[in-house]
């Protein structure tokens, strides 16, 4: 098995080389030709699927997870039009910033250049293939791809559009490569794949990521939880509260930047927790509160939290409340039970803000915003590959630049160090 | 062992709260005071560090080692020089970028901050010390510092200083932490800490490198091998190329950015090699070349290079040359055998310099310039902690902006997303 990663990594690499140097338009072109091979392409795709999803019933998958694996051909026009938006973006490789003459005469900037090879292990949405692909393209990186098994069909299939794309518009077919074996023993290879591949990005639940995470010998750009807060200081204006902390949890349930827990300022709790509870109950939100939160509201309305709440991403409509004294407990209380993804404090004070802001360590950082923001497509990114709650390289949402980095490049003539 | 380093890494979590939060004018003042408890202790100081070179003496350690491993005044003055060099850079903490209003209204930026709590491992320069704690601590760091047992005494005498720098300046003594013991477990205990430690820094020869980069599960910044290469393309200036190929060679040998192997297009190589060569001769630099540099240059002068030398880092005054057919061929050469540090070409054919500049995966890529400029002041970075091969994160010299990351800010006025 290590020996298949190794000859893949390698074949993997040399792409990469041809694509850190192709232009732009043949990158858009291959882009194109691998739209219209996903429509032109649509009964394969969705007979191989069909496969995996027989497969998948025997096996008992539930419905959810059938739901997630299965392709129709409006799921097929939606990958096309992603990858149509991925043409739209602007090329970051090449990008010269930072470009100043120094006191020796050199003249010093950086650029932007692809990564090289990237590995993405994903577990059972076959879109993963075709968004994946197109990203790791469009920044000038080769990929190899680890679907999960329930998928090989729709994968292999998918596979064929995307390397259809690359040898119309003249880029090796090497720069895709899908692992061609669903044996579990790949996933561990790859991760021992240092020096083949250059990072890996985990896309699936958290027991995947944690695995990647914790085995890997090669930097993961990850995200495991997203326990996000919203926190309601005293000076926070109340019509922008409540709308912020509805939307916050109730937008969406099942994704990472939605709101898990609900921090509430003591000296506001008693103005703001009936209507907001209310609220919640309305939209059918289970409530969980700390001792203080239930001596607000009524016993029927509020279960009481146990510790594990505050550090529970439920992905779900459930929302844990704490009271807190003040901004101080406020900012302990994320930093002791976060996850580091994305955190707002609702407050008019300026002192506060800037304190919230600079002191919460998180990938994202609000004022007086939803949550529900932090997403590569309101940050300007257009698509991302996932969001970082990592430190290094990446953070946050991860679209084109975060699967580039830059090199140092000096301009001289003749220049020597004296 | 790995409770120690737990314990100490969590008080240096806590400490890296406060380091995040601290006001510039306070991590310049623990600074200052750091420098002047350097110069107070200086008997302290040497009194320590002669116990470990008689030590050194005792276990055979070679002149060379000890000389890396003594302090006198004039180290201990260099040392203060340095710390107030970096009371002098401006703080990279806080500062916001990119700030622009959204479609949606919100408006988005991002803010540069610490990293967390750094790790360095390092051998017998006890310099490290007070260098790596005073960039951590300016770019709002806590830090763990592993010195080599050879050391020992020194470091705990460098460390007491910092402390009472520390103390002085109202911050915590934790910020910065020399682990208090010589068991080689130590290091082993620090790879495994993830967690606790966010990035490795490994300071020291190859082989303390390439441990921590194949056991940590901590990121990594690093560089393993300096194989710097500069190409005279057959369009380059002959006077120019002089130049810049003397001084890559020549101006120091033990550096990571000195040139270790020459690349001469066929084209020009009858016109440049031989009074190349005899100025390398003149300085008593040994050439070792290839079949068509040794059939242009006369026996006595060079040796046949073998196949381990294209990928040897001599760090000596001996240089390997390499005629190619041309740009391919030699981008082809650096590609397989550089270390992708730093590389040059000399050309005055625009065309050609922008290939290279593109094509060549290198930290630093130059054009009529020597490989010699790659460095943190040369760069206007000021102090460096190292210079990083690696992709991601931090690439070529790492100053103050490598010990930092970035967070994304976002600022709304109650927006929600719709």
């Amino acid at each position: 098995m290590q020996q298949l990663i190794h000859s893949l990594g390698q074949q993997a690499r040399q792409a990469a080389r041809q694509l850190a140097r192709a232009e732009t338009a043949a990158k858009n072109k291959a882009l194109e030709a691998m739209a219209q091979a996903l429509l032109d392409g649509a009964d394969d795709i969705i007979s191989a699927n069909t496969r995996d999803l027989d497969a998948g019933k025997s096996a008992g998958l539930d419905a959810a997870m059938l739901d997630r694996l299965s392709i129709d051909a409006k799921r097929i026009a939606d990958m096309a039009e992603g990858v149509r938006q991925i043409i739209a973006l602007p090329d970051p490789v090449g990008a010269i910033s930072e470009m100043n003459y120094m006191p020796s005469g050199i003249q010093l900037g950086k650029m932007r250049v692809p990564i090289g090879v990237i590995g993405i292990i994903y577990e059972s949405r076959p879109n993963v293939t075709v968004d994946a692909a197109a990203l790791c393209l469009k920044s000038g990186n080769a990929v190899i791809l680890r679907g999960g098994s329930e998928a090989a069909h729709s994968n292999r299939a998918l596979a064929a559009c995307i390397q259809n794309g690359l040898r119309k518009a003249g880029l090796p077919e090497s720069a895709v490569q899908v692992i061609p074996t669903t044996d579990r023993e790949a996933v561990g290879a790859m991760l021992r794949a240092r020096g083949l591949i250059d990072v890996l990005i985990p896309r699936g639940g958290k027991s995947l990521t944690e695995r990647v995470a914790s085995e890997s010998l090669i930097p993961v750009i990850k995200h495991l939880d997203g326990i996000c807060h919203v926190y309601i200081d005293d000076t926070a204006d109340i019509q922008k509260a409540l709308k912020v902390a509805i939307n916050a949890k109730t937008h969406r349930y099942g994704v990472c930047n939605a709101m898990e827990t609900l921090l509430v300022a003591e000296a506001i709790a008693d103005d703001i927790l009936p209507a907001l509870a209310s609220s919640y109950l309305a939209k059918g939100v289970e409530l969980r509160g700390c001792v203080r939160t239930r001596a607000i509201l009524a016993d029927e309305d509020i279960k009481a939290a146990t510790e594990d709440d505050w550090s529970t991403e439920y992905l779900a409509p459930i929302l844990s409340i704490k009271v807190v004294d003040d901004l101080d407990m406020a900012i302990d209380h994320i930093e002791t039970y976060g996850s580091h993804h994305t955190d707002a404090i609702i407050s008019e004070d300026i002192t506060r803000a800037r304190r919230f802001l600079r002191e919460v360590d998180s990938s994202s950082v609000m004022v007086n915003a939803s949550t529900r923001f932090a997403d590569g497509f309101e940050y300007g990114l257009g698509a991302e590959i996932g969001i970082s709650t990592d430190k290094l390289h990446a953070r946050g949402p991860v679209g084109l630049e975060g699967l580039t980095t830059q090199k140092w490049i000096v301009l001289g003539d003749g220049h020597i160090r004296g």
